[in-house]
């Protein structure tokens, strides 16, 4: 059984950056978290490409053990184009073309029904509501969204978010979504939803954890050089589940372990394109900037 | 001797939030940072206010054992109109009259000019560069500084900053100084500049530490409410430095540390307008608060 189940996009991006500009590399929410998560366990993805996608693009994803029997193939490929700017904080999307994932309706195969735990990566909430209903006992469910969903689904968004056990945004969609600049205030409101727990992510200023009368307080990497933050938030989550799903252990005491791994991998990611760090990335180079999360923290 | 020496401004303010609006309150960058540093040492400010400034102000902080013999007073006061906006980031600046401090020449009485622990708080570099010329043999000096000095006076301040042992100042304030987006840059610019260390105040996201080779990372406080954030850096300032002058050790060690203190003072700070909820804070909540920075950074 492919364990953690990640629902996402696998598409090819087209990304330019103060550093660089690239065309039709592998990216999308479900090949960055599959690839993070898979340092840790074994992953499964569940999405969708078209029939012009790139062999080499899967090889790359099963040399790394990552399940791709829930992968449909059929029309055109997701392409996402984006342009960064000066101060890489957000990318402007300069072109976009759905394809085949316009109507994609996710379908596990019957070993993923089983999956204990699931990476609902960004997506379109009324896919990530599809994968719920078609799980039999699922053990921690994660699931990612973003600005275009709240503003477009905020309906399917919310019933999504009331059958998961945690939440995971970046600030600026935290504050969009419970409408408040307040992030103490949006993760209250988060966990009256009736979540466990809210992970907010705030890129270069790390990640928050709320749940219920706690807070963990993760710290961001000080990174020198970020050639390319696509698919950060994706990697962070992909290893937070993974190392999860490898541990067992859903206490909140190990969540922030887990918080700590996927911010690991999500500074290592932004230091190339596409996934090319994370393909020359060693176990030991996570558990050494692991270790450097714990000593610039300590007082 | 008082210790440690704060120069700064103290000013009438008339601040603007989203949760009321308060004319002519005692505001300042030495005000706040001395009050600060109160909690923890005998500070004494270098400052000027004019004849019409409220003695109550003066005796508020005289009843804290703040030394006041470095205040001149003569002409109008320097008096600071802002309004904060939804998102409580930054004051706009709706009104300024300078008074007095327009030609202030800071003078050092006898006992001051012996200080040990000097923070420079924010206000114009050329009187920060006469207030490190009139020191004997400081043993740390932090200088503090804003974007209208960056912006009106970078040659002035930049003479500074090559004088001082730490350089304290924002995020933004820091990618503007350096010409950079990238914090991790700013700061090393900033060691090549001569200073120890560089602490990088952001706010809601904590306060980061660059020194040769070492980093430490703060978290900010996770508060729900936020009165007024004026101040906030003053204070931040003024209790490392007071923490640093109680402890007498000036390791990078004992400056996370003083650090942790600092944040936990400006977090205070924020809850209410002025010196408002500083008046009321006693050891015992700071020490209920650092407890906290401790326990919501542990994994």
């Amino acid at each position: 059984m492919p364990n953690p189940i990640i629902l996402g996009t696998v598409a090819l991006d087209s990304v330019e950056t103060p550093f660089g500009k690239h065309r039709n590399i592998l990216g999308g929410s479900a090949s960055y978290a599959a690839f993070a998560a898979s340092f840790f366990a074994k992953p499964g993805i569940v999405s969708i490409v078209g029939t012009d996608f790139p062999e080499e693009h899967l090889d790359l994803l099963a040399a790394k053990h990552i399940n791709l029997a829930g992968i449909q193939k059929r029309g055109a490929s997701f392409r996402w184009e984006g342009v960064y700017e000066y101060t890489m904080h957000e990318a402007n999307t300069t072109h976009l073309i759905l394809g085949s994932l316009i109507d994609f309706e996710p379908k596990l195969p019957l070993e993923y029904q089983q999956g204990k735990y699931v990476f609902l990566a960004n997506i379109d909430p009324e896919m990530q509501l599809q994968v719920i209903e078609q799980l039999v006992e699922p053990k921690l469910t994660l699931l990612d969204t973003r600005d275009l969903w709240i503003k477009t689904k905020p309906d399917a968004l919310k019933k999504a978010i009331r059958k998961v056990d945690i939440l995971l945004l970046n600030d600026a969609e935290a504050r969009q979504l419970f409408e408040t600049p307040n992030l103490v205030k949006a993760a209250q409101e988060a966990l009256k939803m009736g979540v466990q727990g809210v992970i907010i992510k705030k890129g270069e200023h790390g990640a928050l954890l709320f749940t219920e009368g706690k807070h963990f307080n993760a710290p961001g990497y000080p990174l020198e050089m970020i050639k390319d933050p696509t698919g950060c938030g994706d990697a962070f989550g992909g290893a937070l589940l993974g190392y999860l799903a490898k541990t067992g252990d859903i206490s909140e005491k190990n969540l922030r372990k887990a918080i700590v791994y996927g911010s690991a991998l999500a500074s290592f990611n932004a230091e190339d394109f596409s996934l090319e760090r994370m393909k020359k990335l060693t176990w030991n180079d996570i558990e050494k900037r692991v270790h450097e999360f714990r000593t610039m923290r300590e007082f």
